[in-house]
């Protein structure tokens, strides 16, 4: 068994606690393991083996002799002594002002971490698949100052393991955005911070399936993601029918009267909707619909799940607010910053019915999937400074003209294809002429650009008729290549 | 059914773009469902109704009638009118430089969000139940200076959704600074970040109960929030028994020659061990048993999983590195920065086997349970920066001079108490004579100290024998409250 020794800051009882803490802000932990031949060949040996083994990496730097020596309790001349040892061998360098660092390439090859550097053949260009904003608009300066003011006001409590609902001040500044800009009933007791909408959806599969509900209605189009939480979580996914006009809510109205037992509607006790931009059609739920799904849920108790993706950009004067207002005690509303800011923060936002709080609160609490209380603090401060809004705004204008290219470019030099479901969000549906999807697709991929066919998009159980059209997400080129994109893109088009 | 409207930042196409940016840079956004009783009063009553029913909370500022003009596609007059109306009636309020705001005590009092003040009777005034380290000493400035060089130097896809180890940039800086700091073979590759232990600990069991593995070794004493999650993920927790010297690893050996089936060890497939600092007796693994436990993991393929949970912590310089550096391929490692940093950012990681990786990050993966990236690149930053190591020293020092007070006021005022497990941590326990401990612990409260008794760590499974003891956190009370929670302890005591 090897003895082992491990440094700390504070070896030496002796020393004045102002020494002490100096030497603690200059010095780095190091954990050696020296071998018992005497102190200065059992601490040279202990050095040359974890460099040696790859531990210590070439470039770290080392504590300096007098901090490891004081960690040690051992004189620091034998820690120099070792130290001008290894420099002799090739394994430490030492630089005026740089202090001993391990030597480049001291490590023997076969130590070295072999790193998967994996070959993307074809690695398309531009990626036009839908669902990750710009992120070269992410106001990283305005976000800096507000994490800086947050954190001055921060009580050190907030710095704990804190609530699972969330911070407070986030929910708090939420409540108030959300009843004003998306039209949603809603209370800092109400909200829950979630990391993502996928987050919010598990949470919500999990409060239902303990509730016993064992089916709910998705629409005809959405996200595989999506459907895999549900059934992971236990939960059938039944798909509702679509029509031009958008989802037809109002079969589940047939389904709970037992009407059609076959569309598999009539046992649903939740459904999953887009109300506001149907992901990926584009069409809002129309107004006789978003009643008809309200008064089923009043009616049988169901729950509607929200998917208020990307509420925030809305080009047109058609508004659409939440539907969650309609229905407070019916509806889980669910928004997220990954559109609007950055999927990289990780965070999300639910808006849930009285009745269900404290089921979705344990469900977290449970899993303690807790998000950053920094970012938190920051979002918060973000949203009542008012500069949640003004990025919204920028980045919106910034889509729109990316949209207007689009819809220009295509008018232009592929009139044929007629681009849906454009008045709001980060994508547009190009309907195809029929069986030329896969060709389209194919024809993109040989330009560069990584897009989606809608076949891709449609539930596996759907009666939708099929349509050909490709789902174009205009949210993640640069802006600086939009107009190439766009050229490439038409040559693709039939 | 209430014809509605929407606000936008881009009402009117004919404005060149420089003003409608600068409108946007202005405005804020503001969802209206206006009835349709003309123009003005259409407007007037949406208003109202937004302020009456609570939507709009008092204080909260309203767009200037330029913007809500250009989003509404109406004179700018028509808005003014309306918001004098609405002044006029005291629903809002005018002021010059804070332009127009919701009145304060505008809503009716029905509509008032009820919040619910939980009132909480005889709140301890000072904490020592363990687990949270001291968060005044949070380095906030530190931190927003490591977050401004990180997201100076971050590329723009690492704001994106990325990928479910966490960042490269995170991992390749716990690489280096675990191998360094605490003897852990690791290389990026096999490091996964997570949100906790307790997030960590999740994975783990999914994954081993996707194994087939269904029951586990822990120790004696612990945390029951873990071995709640492993119940929940279908694992059976088995206690190890516990002598004088610690956890008897040796047990596991018994149990897989099938010597002992009573102890329910012959069949675990895993064990969970705080081999640095048992939690909470606090003493290390002794060497014979961190090899044994190696050796038995080696020879049935059974997994160590290591909970390092405050391994920054240790003020002799007996050395403990971590179990990982005997058994790479054995034992998953766990560390977070909960106790070293703070709980609320929420970051921990995992350095797995080579074999565990690919199931973990599905794991992972499958529950989108991603960690914010920025904290994880202000993270990766104060460790390459030498800033990690210089806070955890500078804290080291300020929690053994808490010890030091600790062990000197027994050793003064209660000299028949015993302080151990005082070597490392944030803890120690104070072993009391027999049959005393709810006493001490009901006398601590009644001083306004809220601390636990040793029995609320003990597995209920648990042979060992019982042991009153009181189990001291000195993390949280702040420094200038120290001595004064010393006082009050040492009355408590017998």
């Amino acid at each position: 068994m090897v003895k082992s020794w491990a440094t700390s800051a504070d070896g030496n009882r002796s020393d004045p606690p102002r020494n002490a803490g100096l030497r603690a802000a200059l010095g780095v932990d190091l954990h050696l393991e020296p071998a018992g031949h005497g102190v200065r060949r059992g601490l040279t040996d202990a050095l040359r083996e974890a460099v040696r083994g790859g531990r210590l990496a070439p470039g770290t730097r080392l504590p300096s002799s007098r901090t490891l020596s004081a960690d040690l309790g051992i004189a620091r001349n034998t820690v120099a002594d070792a130290y001008a040892d290894l420099v002799a061998e090739g394994w430490l360098t030492a630089r005026q002002g740089s202090g001993t660092r391990v030597a480049e390439r001291a490590a023997e090859p076969a130590a070295e971490p072999r790193r998967r550097r994996p070959r993307e053949r074809h690695r398309p260009a531009y990626d036009l698949i839908p669902g990750t904003p710009d992120l070269a608009s992410f106001p990283r300066a305005e976000w800096l100052r507000a994490a800086r003011r947050a954190l001055a006001h921060a009580p050190h409590e907030a710095l704990g393991y804190g609530d699972p609902r969330g911070r407070v001040e986030l929910r708090t500044a939420l409540a108030g955005y959300l009843s004003r800009a998306r039209g949603v009933h809603a209370d800092p007791d109400r909200v829950l911070i979630c990391s993502g909408f996928l987050h919010g959806l598990m949470l919500i599969a999990t409060v239902l399936r303990e509730r016993g509900v064992r089916s709910l209605a998705v629409e005809s189009y959405g996200l595989d993601v999506h459907w895999d939480v549900l059934e992971r979580a236990g939960l059938r996914g039944v798909p509702l029918p679509f029509d031009e006009r958008g989802t037809r809510t109002e079969e589940l109205d047939a389904g709970a009267a037992g009407q059609r037992p076959d569309t598999g509607l009539s046992g649903v006790g939740a459904v999953l909707l887009t109300p506001a931009h149907q992901f990926p059609m584009g069409v809002p739920l129309r107004p006789g619909r978003r009643s008809a799904v309200v008064d089923w849920a009043r009616r049988t108790g169901g729950l509607i799940v929200e998917d208020d993706y990307d509420g925030e950009f809305r080009y047109d004067r058609q508004p659409v607010g939440a539907l969650q207002g309609l229905g407070p005690d019916q509806v889980v509303y669910i928004g997220t910053a990954s559109k609007s800011l950055a999927p990289g923060l990780r965070l999300g936002w639910m808006v849930l019915p009285p009745s269900l709080v404290p089921e979705a609160v344990a469900a977290k609490g449970r899993a303690d999937w807790s998000c950053g209380v920094l970012d938190q603090l920051t979002l918060a401060e973000f949203l009542t400074s008012g500069a949640y809004d003004r990025h919204v705004r920028a980045v919106r204008l910034r889509y729109r003209r990316r949209r207007d290219a689009l819809v220009e470019a295509l008018a232009a030099r592929a009139p044929e294809v007629h681009a849906t479901g454009i008045a709001a969000g980060l994508h547009a549906v190009l309907e195809l002429p029929s069986g030329t999807e896969q060709s389209v697709v194919r024809a993109a991929a040989w330009r560069g650009l990584a897009v989606h066919g809608l076949t891709r998009f449609r539930h596996p159980d759907s009666v939708a008729a099929h349509r050909d059209a490709l789902v174009v997400g205009y949210g993640t080129p640069p802006d600086s290549a939009w107009s190439g994109v766009l050229d490439a893109l038409c040559q693709a088009l039939p």
